[in-house]
């Protein structure tokens, strides 16, 4: 792929991370960067994550072969109204967001042709931000999912397939309802619920409600010191999902509520063996990984 | 205090680091462990933990002078119950149980001098537990909240006072039930809400629901890898407070549900902002004591 150009599409900690390890497997063609800070675009091209770069996301997929579209997810639909004119017809489109009907919807609405986007979500991050945050190896041994349908093209689909691949990551395929009920589940809702646990705290009263915290609630916590911008986008963007879960949690603290109004021990020792009981065997499958 | 003899009923991690810490700060008294399991107690001596042990918490106080109970919190009042007749009448008791007002009515109801029951919490502890993982620092700048009220004994205040000091522990006291109220916010909800979460997801179907759980999940659910017996206690022994939590979390993911459903971004950032920047607050604050 020596004249192969790819455009990445918001050059932050996942696109300079995904420019960046497609480099260390061999990629030999240009990448150009298209983001609003030119500060962070600079660094990028410093940092050898990117050759070049432009603010103007029609220009800059003109002669595109690739484009990865890793902007927040609310913010899909307007790069791909962007793009649309200016796309070349044999270009191949992925993106990378957290939620995949959402943006397929926006794709649908915009791209000119739909059977050369192929949807993808590596489950990889951290909580740092921008180029200088990007590292080779963010998306070795991790999941990507892909979320292809009937109507993809296995040549985009092929394309798209290896570039995730030569990231180091892990690909599987699946539909994208399936794909947002997942991750509402084990992602989105522990966000809403970590959001929601700190803010029952902070309205408890008191001139420091959080004084006797400590390290339980740190890590329990922590998720709530994700971008709030970014959490609201992806709450927008997988509704359905998200208030199904939310039903779900919110029948479980019922239940307890139900245990521990009645001094049901034996109750209340059931549900949490079983939690401990799954996330001990998660862990034990997965630990290693993470 | 060198003819001060220390009985220390449950000599686990708590009680294994009280002794630890107290021989480290130079008390030179006889320690002395009582608990069912010979062989977790031989290795508290061989460990230098304690000096001699015993099974029998009535024979174990009989020449007592100071007295920790530091056994799961639906056990004190067994304990109390087991040394009421033995107990020297100048000896002081105190605890270590995460719930204030449960073990403070099993004391009243057993002890036959509550003026000399000093009730306190040190807030630290680790996963592990056993005499094997005492350590000497366990209580090191953590708080001890000591709940005495106006018919404490004040030498017997003084005194418990100056044994959580010497463990490094930083002292502070309030009511039992304001105690019970914090304690329920900070630790006993989030435990509770991390099983509630995992069960949740547990449930939500397919074969393998956790698959896509990444590092925000596993530190989220940690303590859903606590104790299953040590939290039903706690819930069990702080169930009033426990109960209006529950339903504050309760209350602030169902303003969440309803957010999502309206599509409220507004709502949601408002939310998600106000968590994030009191979590980075306490942090900061106290992120280094952690």
């Amino acid at each position: 792929m020596v004249h192969t150009h790819l455009v990445v599409v918001g050059t932050g900690l996942i696109g300079g991370s995904f420019a960046l390890a497609l480099r260390r497997a061999g990629f030999a063609g240009r990448i150009t960067g298209v983001g609003r800070s030119r500060e962070n675009l600079q660094l990028a091209v410093e940092l050898g994550v990117i050759n070049d770069f432009c603010h103007d996301v029609a220009e800059a997929v003109i002669d595109a072969d690739v484009v990865l579209v890793s902007v927040p997810v609310a913010s899909c639909g307007e790069v791909f109204a962007a793009m649309a004119k200016s796309l070349p017809a044999h270009a191949v489109v992925t993106d990378a967001g957290s939620s995949k009907q959402s943006v397929i919807a926006d794709a649908r609405a915009h791209l000119p042709d739909m059977s050369r986007f192929v949807p993808a979500h590596p489950i990889a991050g951290t909580e740092q931000s921008g180029a200088g945050a990007a590292f080779a190896t963010l998306f070795q041994d991790r999941w990507c999912i892909l979320t292809p349908d009937a109507t993809t093209d296995p040549a985009a689909l092929e394309m798209v397939r290896s570039l995730w691949a030569a990231t180091g990551s892990q690909l599987i395929e699946m539909d994208a309802s399936e794909h947002d009920e997942h991750l509402a589940a084990v992602s989105h809702l522990p966000h809403l619920a970590a959001f929601a646990l700190v803010n029952a705290v902070r309205k408890s009263g008191g001139d420091d409600p959080f004084r006797f915290a400590a390290g339980g609630f740190r890590d329990f916590t922590r998720i709530a010191s994700s971008s709030p911008q970014m959490w609201r986008d992806i709450a927008l963007c997988n509704r359905e999902a998200l208030v199904h879960k939310l039903d779900a949690l919110i029948a479980e603290l019922g239940e307890l509520r139900e245990a521990v109004t009645a001094a049901d021990g034996a109750h209340l020792l059931a549900e949490f063996a079983a939690a401990k009981a799954a996330r001990d065997a998660w862990l034990r499958k997965n630990g290693d990984e993470l």
